[in-house]
């Protein structure tokens, strides 16, 4: 079976999103100072690194990442190939993609994955995601999850959070920040799990793909 | 697909280690609150809840969490049962247990389970857990993965980390605090996904069987 892990290192050095604080690792035991044993603390906030969003996010009373179902989060997933000279998702660039009608979880790998190659890096505003016409797109071609690169589905300077809204109010499961650079295009078995953390508007999610070995 | 989530919600309720604090969510926008979106802060040890141990937590210079490798993290995956009037995985316990000679992942179901029906409980010290020997049993039998339904495969009262330190230095992957009530006996397919923190301890993480359906 070829296993290839497309989750971030979540480490203080990864961008945070502008305003909000950096994942932090605090030893609060360490067995080199004599301690007994080495005992990790993790503070962060829930979108950080790679990482799903829930309802909740941006829908007044909507789902927790705890109810977020599972059989959404695995399950069959088509990976595209999306051209580096491509600035937005728009329907005509998604029209071109060459998706399997079939396919119901889609990771768009853009050209954001190169950014991966330096992860410690200032936060980048010009990344590639859905435009709202894109995000439309995914809401018609009866999605169920979409992944991308960089730290957002949406595009930095939205003055609204349009495509999170259109894509968690029609149940669309959004997963952020994923490591595409070595996932070739086609299909794979998608295993993305998030921590079920109680009500919460998201969360860090170790991501997987397998596939049979050729 | 039967899919079954083996996870404990982390809640700040859930029992911490004596010790240790509990896990805190914090809301640090909240659209409730007329904020833009929701936005949650975890902060955890990183042995909260379901969790999985890293060599890192009781050997010096061991791997980190994001070292330990998806092959033995997923795959298939054997769940036993053990009779509630056991107290401690000892050889002679885990010889009569009728594990398959080729089961290298091993959930054990222990009437530590039950506890989980009250999620919010202070920490009980008397959870069945491997004895000294039962460890040495796990390296002997040639398993990749341990999983256990309370907070440690280590009884509480051991003045040493024996049984941490026998598995970790074997290569065997110990997966804490499961909720293996729903769990029945025999081969399913695991995916105990921790989260990629660099050199941690440890991580929480969503652990999920599959297996097709009948």
């Amino acid at each position: 079976m070829t296993l290839l892990d497309i989750t971030l290192t979540l480490a203080p050095t990864l961008p945070a999103w502008p305003g909000e604080p950096h994942a932090r690792l605090e030893r609060l035991q360490d067995l080199a100072n004599g301690d007994p044993c080495t005992v990790t603390r993790l503070d962060t906030v829930v979108h950080c690194g790679t990482h799903v969003d829930a309802p909740a996010h941006f829908i007044p009373g909507g789902a927790g990442i705890d109810a977020v179902p599972l059989d959404v989060l695995m399950g069959p997933c088509w990976v595209a190939d999306v051209a580096d000279s491509v600035d937005s998702l728009t329907p005509r660039v998604l029209d071109g993609l060459g998706i399997p009608a079939e396919a119901r979880r889609v990771l768009f790998r853009t050209r954001n994955s190169a950014l991966w190659a330096q992860p410690a890096h200032d936060f980048h505003t010009d990344f590639v995601a859905f435009d709202r016409a894109g995000g439309d797109w995914a809401v018609a071609r009866g999605l169920i999850l979409v992944g991308i690169d960089y730290l957002s589905v949406e595009p930095f300077h939205h003055a609204e959070p349009w495509v999170h809204r259109t894509l968690l109010a029609a149940g669309i499961v959004p997963v952020e920040g994923l490591d595409l650079r070595a996932a070739t295009a086609g299909w794979w078995q998608l295993a993305c799990l998030p921590l079920k953390l109680p009500g919460a508007d998201g969360s860090p999610a170790r991501v997987v793909l397998t596939r049979d070995a050729d």
